[in-house]
């Protein structure tokens, strides 16, 4: 088990790892380290170490294993269930990987980029577009998250459906294991079959089995076409018809297929600037769906045409607007980006981030509608997400007029709830977010025995002396 | 350690959970389970066990790690690197998958189907073509390789360039621990990010960490237009520049991307009824291009028409063949993958299956060449294979005239020469064949102890007793 670091002689040999002015120990200059966003964890450090390069994480790791030294690696801190959060009370090290943040080559004939865990998503889109390519890992916090949280986390987000999550984003990994020694796994092959998949292993592994301090990451062709439509329908049942129908007509060039309820667009256009709906009538249910044709804007928009005639023919689409510029394609996103944020200005909101085989989506929503209303009869319910990979974020904000701490006391009740009906459809409590601390408990009271007995066992295996984040996906043992 | 099976009542025990009839003691019996089809390894046992489902897996197994004694899975027998074959000398059981060999489900609105480790590739094919839909996997010995197999060994194959290999094809696997313990993981979730990814350990493991016994397969919307276009290049580089219009033309609608040289065209065509060159006149190298439309043929025609014009014009293509029919198709892919068997009448052939970035395909060629030819003038090298994944099957024929024992008995020899560019060029030993025996030693050789390290601790997290498929992947410890 791991001793909390106090002795300031340990937090002198740490510090001098990186240099004192990337060892932070004023709790002023911690205080951004601890902050989470959605407010559910307040974490307590007493160091901050910023290393430079993967030799000093490596050292840091090396000396933590020797004096059980718990470690909490960080990224742009916007995970969404505490695992980048330090215990309270436990004296855990930040580890901060922003300082690694070189974008360490691109080759544009293999279509791969190295970056280092510290850069920033949004620099790593840029950095393939000025190449002439995509990096489709796309996210809500793009602006501020890492790559090396979002391999962590093995993160999704609104191009999963076409391109896939971090973990088919990424070839290869070069990670510092919590003895201190480096995995030099930074291959750039589509195939290899030379033993067990550790690189899969370490991503999703939210930092419980070493630190992931640089990848590989997979780029593609930017598309030549780009089109995006948004339109109203009149339930998920017809959302699903239409998804099968884009999914036959548009293969793999369908790169988005988003549903959105009508209380999310109502909140959504009240409270977040420059958004309007694009429709002149409320429908109930909303799609977006994204297509992209590597020939041509006119093949993207073909394909679109082709694909909106045949829904109506059908009666799929109640109404529905094609975005005529680039800058109407971002509108139509940002409506849906923005979905989650719009939530905050009604008050308190308790969220699920769930899925379900994609067939089972509006079984899943008509089930869950039915048992929160009758648990919290005037609950506004916000679900929308990613309805192509059966990924919803089934959010509930408050009544009107309740009480906000009230009502979030009932976090855990409505969780409780919800995730009865995902486990009966076969789904998953965390589909894009993680364990971290929010669902560890959760996912051992709902996994078996013998994967929750395996998972420990490989925990145990990297990581014998328990250094590696502790009590984040698993409880210590 | 495993202890070597021998005795009668403990067979007799073993034999009492199958039924005897379904298990094999005469060696008559047991012959077909020890062949394996290159000649490289002959195996022994004392008996094969063909269990009917994962309950008898699991008593089986559990009885085994009881006792120590060593069990080697076996699908449809076609692996390549003796993974499958029982070490001689050890008592090891053949357990046979075989029976398990039903389709449980198929999902036409999730697109999935839940099949069984012993399912037959080439029928799991047809059942997914029969509901409508396409389950791409496709390999040379689909006939006969079965499910669990290629789940075992993360295969490949001729469609991995849109689809991705087995660990891209699988969303969930049901697999049995080697204490007997049933891992219940058949999930159909495109997002699932609960924890470490067990599945991908599974897979791709060579039977060493248990025995996967049904899976969760992915399936798509069946083209709806279909295209092959076969055409002569001067190089292995303007094949290269070729692969990269196409990408951007045809982005993922590029479903196949093959490379041949001359030499394994002339023997295919003098060795395999029925397949002819397509076209008139020789050229030093070909590629064979496969394009698929959700849409129509006529828009798969139009993508193939402009790629083809576009090559043209940057002088990419010497002439070039599309197929005009269905049957024409096949004819253009039978020349193809049928030309690993057309070396079997040159003589000897020492193979090679190796990967390097797609963008080194070309310098890993003219090195490997210079190297071969180097220590063996007249060597005939047949390089071919999946271009678009890096995959290059590196195989030597032996020169005209001499002698094949002579030959195959620089096999070690030229596995060096060759293997020694790959790994200069950042490639895999072993793209897709996986390690088995063949390569076991090697792989230990080029690999960081780091990364020997953390499989050898996988291993023993997940097999305490070393019962499963032992010396396999890695060596025994």
């Amino acid at each position: 088990m791991p001793v909390p670091l106090t002795d300031p002689a340990l937090i002198d040999r740490f510090a001098a790892i990186t240099g004192v002015q990337n060892a932070l120990t004023a709790q002023s200059d911690i205080a951004p380290h601890l902050i989470e966003q959605r407010g559910l964890y307040k974490g307590e450090s007493p160091l901050v170490l910023r290393p430079a390069n993967t030799e000093e994480v490596a050292a840091i790791l090396r000396l933590a294993n020797e004096t059980n030294t718990a470690v909490v690696p960080q990224g742009g801190n916007t995970g969404l269930v505490g695992g980048q959060s330090p215990l309270p009370g436990k004296g855990e090290i930040v580890l901060s990987l922003t300082r690694l943040n070189k974008i360490r080559s691109i080759d544009t004939v293999g279509q791969t980029m190295i970056a280092e865990a510290g850069v920033v998503l949004e620099r790593a889109q840029q950095a393939a577009s000025e190449a002439g390519l995509l990096f489709p890992l796309s996210l809500g916090s793009e602006g501020s998250c890492q790559i090396g949280g979002n391999l962590s986390s093995n993160a999704g987000g609104t191009a999963v459906l076409a391109y896939g999550n971090m973990r088919q984003l990424c070839l290869g990994i070069e990670a510092v294991l919590p003895d201190g020694a480096i995995w030099h796994g930074l291959r750039a092959l589509k195939k290899d079959n030379t033993g067990y998949d550790l690189r899969d292993l370490f991503i999703g592994a939210e930092g419980t089995l070493g630190i992931i301090t640089a990848a590989v990451l997979k780029l593609f062709p930017a598309p030549a076409g780009h089109e995006t439509i948004y339109a109203g329908v009149d339930s998920p049942e017809t959302a699903l018809k239409l998804f099968r129908m884009a999914q036959d007509y548009c293969g793999p060039s369908l790169t988005g297929f988003e549903l959105m309820p009508r209380i999310g667009v109502e909140f959504t256009t009240r409270h977040i600037e420059g958004v309007r709906d694009p429709l002149a009538e409320p429908h109930p249910w909303y799609v977006l769906i994204d297509i992209s044709s590597g020939q041509s804007q006119e093949a993207a928009r073909e394909m679109l045409e082709g694909l909106f005639i045949a829904a109506d023919e059908k009666g799929y689409i109640r109404d529905a607007a094609a975005a005529e510029t680039e800058g109407q394609r971002k509108d139509f996103w940002k409506l849906r980006e923005s979905m989650s944020w719009a939530q905050k200005p009604e008050g308190g909101s308790i969220k699920h981030d769930v899925s379900v085989p994609v067939a089972q989506v509006p079984e899943f929503l008509a089930l869950a509608d039915a048992a929160v209303m009758k648990a919290m009869p005037d609950a506004r319910i916000v679900a929308f997400g990613h309805m192509g990979d059966g990924n919803i974020h089934y959010n509930i904000s408050q009544p009107l007029g309740a009480d906000t701490h009230t009502f979030l006391a009932r976090w855990k009740e409505m969780n409780e709830i919800v995730h009865a009906i995902v486990l009966k459809l076969n789904g998953s409590i965390s589909a894009e977010h993680g364990i971290g601390q929010l669902k560890r408990d959760e996912l051992a009271a709902i996994r078996s025995p013998v994967e929750m007995a395996l998972m420990h066992r490989i925990k145990h295996a990297f990581d014998p002396n328990g250094i590696m984040n502790p009590g984040k996906v698993l409880a210590s043992r």
